[in-house]
């Protein structure tokens, strides 16, 4: 895989990666990879990020069960992005819509909720 | 526009937006937006980014022609991210191509080029 260090990471070693739903077509979410996630998804067909707020590898679906199988991973022409075809199972997003992006802005600049909650995040992620 | 402030910026004053065409679904492009260039996005219904490598606020195809008309805008779960839909003139790429992510990770770690070129870059962009 020789390529793959040809990939510009930024100054903290990530680069960011939108997911795209295959067979709905929608972008699911975006997170940051840095070289071991990419490697992992890559290895295990599976996405896997860097966690900036939790300073923390990790693979998206470990505790909801919510996984992203990978179909194919595109780059962009700068070399900078990431753009993963996933077959998702479940929802994307931790608050519960298939996709993170379930706000849209309205003429009068508010964000106006249009996606579908599709499971309680409570009963989800339930605490330790 | 009161919402418009909550969004996170990074530690730059910029937040990614992923374009997205809203004819053939694709994703088009990820720049970065600082509030200057969203304000101009959503006054003129054309995007506007922050260039980080020229350190330039720009309007995309002020030069190409290639602008883009936002029809939607979306934010994720964090309010870090944006989502813009628009319809796109021409192509979006700088090399030509109608998407940015014109490149595709092989099985053996190559990224083979599958977006078809539909302008000749040398031509578009004229030096002064």
């Amino acid at each position: 895989m020789q390529e793959i260090s040809e990939l510009k990471y930024d100054q903290n070693g990530l680069i960011p990666a939108i997911i795209l739903d295959v067979e709905t077509g929608e972008v699911l979410m975006m997170a940051y990879m840095n070289e071991q996630s990419l490697r992992a998804t890559i290895e295990t067909g599976k996405t896997h990020f860097w966690s900036r707020s939790r300073q923390k590898y990790w693979m998206k679906g470990e505790e909801s069960g919510h996984t992203q199988e990978v179909k194919e991973i595109f780059i962009d022409c700068d070399k900078d992005t990431l753009l993963v075809k996933v077959k998702q199972t479940g929802a994307a997003c931790h608050e519960g819509y298939r996709t993170c992006f379930f706000r849209r802005l309205t003429p009068t600049g508010q964000w106006e909720t249009v996606g579908q909650k599709l499971f309680d995040p409570k009963e989800v992620y339930k605490k330790k």
